[in-house]
C-alpha cells in the first residue's frame, strides 16, 4: 500500500517507520519540501519525505499524526483532491498547554474527528490509536493482556482497512472496538486528559486499557 | 460510621443500601423531609431519611450521590458548616442531555469535584467511583479481572479513608489508583463519554477498565 503519514514529530517518525518495515510506500510529509527531520528519517528507513501536498497526492491510506489542533491546517496544505475518496486516520489529539497544564481543543461538543471529516467531506476519516503512545501504536505486545484500540468514522469500508492496518501493526481484530460514527471521536479524545494523568501515576508511557466484561 | 449519601437516584440508593449492609448508619438525603422515595429505601434498607441538612449533619461522611450539575446546589442546601472538616466523596459525573446527546458541563479546564472543593474549602472533598455502573461501584467482582476505581483530593487522610471504604466495597487498595489532587476529577469525569460509548457497544453496564503495564 501506498501510504502518507503526515507530521514528522515522533508518532509521525513511528508511524511511518513500522509501516516502511511492514513493506508499504511511505511518504512522510512536512509543510516545506527540505525539512531536514523528514529527510533524515527518509534517508534511515528508505521511505520517502516531501510536502503534505506530494505525500497525499500520491498515497492511498493518509496518517494525520501532527499536533491535533493543526490537523485541518495539515490537510487544508494536502489538498481536498488528494484526500477525496481515500481513507484518512487521525491519530492525533488536540492537546496544548495552557496555563502550565495541557488542556484539549475542541473538547466535549467538537473533535479533530469530526473537523475533519466536516471539512473533507470526500474523505473517509477513521479515528483510531490517539488513545495509546506511539511506541504501543506499532507495538501492542510492549503491554501485556488483551488491551484495545478504538476506531470510529462514518465509513464502514475505511473502518475496515484501518482494522487490517492495525492488524499488521499486532492488534488482533478482536482488540478493535468499533465505536460508531466519527462523533465518537470526541469519546477518545476526552481520554487524553486521563491517559496523562496515569503516566504520571504510571512513571512511563507503556500502558493501555483493558476492558473487562463478565459477557 | 454515620454516612449521609445524598441523592434518591440509582446511585444513591445502591450506594446507601451497600453501606447499610455493611453495617454503617446511614441517612438518605433529600430536598425535602417526606421524599416517598427516599423514605420507602429506609423502610426497606433499614437506612434513614432525611433532608440533605439533616443527612450532613450527623454523618461523618458525606457521599455526594446526585447528578453532577445539581452537585453544588445539593451540598449548599446541606450546609457548609455541617460539611466542615468531613470527607465528602463525590461520585457524581456532570453528564446532561443536550441537543439529543449526553454532554459534560463542566468540561475540560474545571469538573464538579473542583467545583465542589472550591465552594466549600473546608470539606476534604474526594473524586471517586464515578466512572463505573453504581452496581460494580459496590460489586466489583460483576466485572472480572483486576479492573480498578480511581481517588484524587487535596487531602491524604481523606483518600485513605475512602480507600478503606472501597475496600469495604470488594476494591482491594492495590486497586485504587491516587491521580493526585482534586484537579484530576476532571480527567475522570472526562472518561464519560467513552464509557456510555462502550456501554452501547457492550448492551450493558457490566465493565470497567483495568490498567496494563508492564512494570
Amino acid at each position: 500500500m501506498r501510504y502518507a503519514v503526515l507530521g514528522t514529530g515522533q508518532v509521525g517518525r513511528t508511524l511511518g517507520g513500522k509501516l516502511v518495515a511492514l513493506g508499504h510506500e511511505v511518504t512522510l510529509g512536512s509543510r516545506t519540501q527540505d525539512n531536514p527531520v523528514a529527510l533524515e528519517w527518509a534517508a534511515s528507513t528508505g521511505g520517502g519525505a516531501g510536502t503534505f501536498t506530494e505525500a497525499a497526492s500520491s498515497a492511498e491510506v493518509v496518517v494525520v499524526a501532527v499536533a491535533g489542533r493543526v490537523a485541518l491546517t495539515a490537510l487544508e496544505a494536502a489538498g481536498a483532491d488528494n484526500l477525496a475518496g481515500k481513507v484518512v486516520v487521525d491519530v492525533s489529539n488536540p492537546l496544548a498547554f495552557e496555563d502550565g497544564e495541557a488542556r484539549l481543543s475542541p473538547v466535549g461538543s467538537d473533535s479533530v474527528g469530526e473537523q475533519l471529516q466536516r471539512a473533507f467531506p470526500q474523505a473517509r476519516v477513521v479515528k483510531s490509536l490517539n488513545t495509546v503512545n506511539c511506541e504501543v501504536m506499532v507495538d501492542p505486545a510492549r503491554v501485556p493482556g488483551d488491551h484495545q484500540v478504538f476506531v470510529c468514522g462514518e465509513d464502514a469500508d475505511a473502518k475496515a482497512r484501518v482494522t487490517e492496518m492495525l492488524g499488521e501493526f499486532g492488534w488482533p481484530a478482536d482488540r478493535v472496538i468499533d465505536l460508531g460514527g466519527i462523533q465518537a471521536a470526541r469519546s477518545v479524545e476526552m481520554w487524553l486528559p486521563l491517559w496523562l494523568n496515569l503516566m504520571r501515576h504510571f512513571g512511563h508511557a507503556d500502558f493501555n486499557l483493558e476492558l473487562r466484561t463478565p459477557r
